[in-house]
């Protein structure tokens, strides 16, 4: 017998985006250590065709029904079974062979398959922060239940994760979460309602989706990141600190009892995280940068200014509300995103959106799944109704 | 019951030295969860003396003979043993109720302590490097047969020992060690041989003794650290590197094969190691004060100037020879050190001292504690002798 690990069995969800395309880089990285059993994205049927190609998953699935039609037509005769909708994407997630899912699929969208997933008894490796943001409490629950891990992926959490083995659970006494600040970190309050989704697209340190790089912009990813920690790790808000960091090299530190702060840091390239997610508890070479600190010659910290930039604030008052005041904040911000990438809302007005929303929404303190659901559904009405009226 | 931990039983070698104070400053900290069977010193009784009234060791040690028959005189009728020379020391550290032993000896002199101190099964914390450095082989051997934890105190190599926790052994590409570049850093070669006594034992950032702080300044502090990591984690001397951070509070890091590095901070405080290494595997607050990285702004590196600080290249080539190479730098180097000290040898001529009598050694490849011993004493003889005819 050779000494090589048995295949890991991975399913991909939201394969076609920024991390998805990223752990098909991995997964080709290292040939061997992983079988793709399923695919599944919202519409890209093109690209999804290619990576079928080139992984051989036995599914696929297309969230979007007229484009798994033309996925179905391109594949006709070959060895793979091509689901739809909502419900083809649950079923992806779920195969009985497979061992890891890795949720990629970007907002609430992401929701539901990874929960499906978590029950099926998967591993998963969340990039999905909605999940835990929308449904943290559930979801931990159920996790834990099921006996499954759940890995981040988000560098910063996946910086926590590893950060946190050179202590006990008892022993941290903070987390600290950096951040870039974004492009606009230097711009004063009536600089930054200037600014135009071109200017905001523009990402000084990562290369992201769209939806997250807007996020990084108006510091509301630091917000969902807080409750993300919050539930994934069962941290105490009080716990958990946002620290500037231009460089993204530090991607987190974990303060323990005794005043040792560890830190975990590298190049910023997503495919690092996405492996450690994967790979863990092993550790495998990695074509991502190596990090050479006298080159960089010095590693930069301040303060986030939580007045220029108020969605911080929102993610600890959601997280320390709790119920359903975070899904509220997280639906809030998508329909402001996409409002501001369609120009139809100024850049500061995200933050006014979600404030107002987080504020006014029905608020259960004990939500099931579909409260959650129907939480996510109002509030994205009530964001459409504050932008359309521009009453912000 | 309570839920206290039983108090471990302490031994501190060299308790009257700038880690033993602190080691008892820690202690003091953390009532009731130490009790302290042994102290051990060289020849300051009337530190000594004060250290018993506060701590009430049932045994302490001095190994120079004239302050024993003092410390003697003072105590009598006391219930405290008041061992003399080397072979009080000797025994003071292998006292059968004693659990860990804090050595803390500076220099040589730690060697047959802290060795007999293994035999006897206590677990160690070390602060004497000599120890690994000079009878690396020899120690961890002995260790590895009895099944002793050998915990680092050197802020350095406990920074390794915590972020190797972060993977397995086979996992770590480099480990990189950080020095502060001491207090010459930016002088020139010319400008580094006018440097005196009083200037070198200005150090910037770290309070320590005299012998440790030129060792910092002339870098050979590194080459010994560089030593010692090699052996005490095993690692091959191509994975070890040397960093300059001056502010000296990124302790180390370890660089695992995926591109994670995970670097371990603090506040420059000798407090926080030497509590790591006495309440290991647990952690527990401590006095020292608490890392602010928005408040330091920024962390500064670079690369270490290898032809104005010749000392670093002395540490890897003495790794990397192996046998008795480690022993006779270390010796030459006290000797050097402490004629700069006596302002008959220039600074610049540390090295010089160091390098001549690495390369003229009687080298043994595989000595026995005895062999290593009469390494010592030569490399003593030459370095003198080199000193004495200013053949520097």
């Amino acid at each position: 017998m050779s000494g090589r690990p048995t295949p890991r069995s991975l399913a991909i969800l939201g394969s076609t985006g920024s991390i998805g395309r990223s752990a098909l880089d991995v997964v080709r990285g290292l040939p061997g250590r992983f079988r793709v059993t399923a695919l599944a994205a919202h519409s890209k049927w093109k690209d999804l065709l290619r990576q079928v190609e080139e992984f051989s998953p036995r599914v696929v699935a297309l969230s979007d029904g007229a484009a798994a039609g033309k996925l179905r037509s391109a594949l006709a005769g070959r060895r793979v079974r091509v689901l739809s909708g909502e419900e083809g994407v649950v079923e992806a997630a779920c195969l009985p062979d497979t061992d890891v899912v890795l949720s990629a699929i970007v907002g609430a969208a992401g929701l539901r398959p990874t929960f499906e997933a978590i029950r099926a008894g998967k591993s998963i490796a969340l990039a999905n922060k909605e999940t835990v943001v929308m449904a943290g409490t559930l979801v931990m629950r159920e996790a834990a239940r099921r006996g499954v891990e759940i890995l981040p992926v988000d560098s910063e959490h996946s910086a926590i994760f590893q950060a946190m083995c050179c202590g006990k659970r008892e022993e941290i006494a903070r987390v600290i979460l950096t951040g870039s600040g974004g492009p606009f970190r230097g711009l004063s309050t009536r600089a930054l309602a200037r600014v135009t989704p071109r200017q905001a697209l523009n990402h000084p340190t990562w290369r992201m989706g769209p939806k997250v790089t807007i996020d990084s912009a108006t510091l509301m990813n630091k917000a969902l990141e807080v409750i993300e920690a919050h539930f994934l790790f069962g941290l105490e808000v009080d716990r958990i600190e946002v620290l500037i960091h231009p460089q993204s090299i530090v991607h987190s530190l974990v303060e323990f009892v005794d005043g040792s702060v560890i830190a975990q840091m590298g190049m910023p390239d997503m495919r690092a995280p996405i492996q450690h997610a994967l790979t863990w508890p092993r550790r495998c070479a990695c074509s991502a940068r190596r990090l050479d600190l006298a080159e960089v010659r010095e590693l930069r910290f301040e303060k986030p200014d939580w007045k220029r930039f108020p969605a911080v604030a929102l993610g600890f008052e959601a997280a320390r509300r709790g119920g359903t005041a975070p899904a509220a904040l997280n639906a809030a911000n998508e329909i402001a995103v996409q409002a501001f990438l369609e120009e139809r809302l100024g850049f500061t007005g995200i933050a006014v959106v979600a404030a107002r929303v987080l504020k006014g929404h029905r608020f259960v303190e004990q939500p099931t799944l579909d409260e959650i659901l129907a939480v996510d559904r109002e509030a994205r009405a009530s964001a459409d109704d504050l932008v359309s009226h521009k009453r912000v």
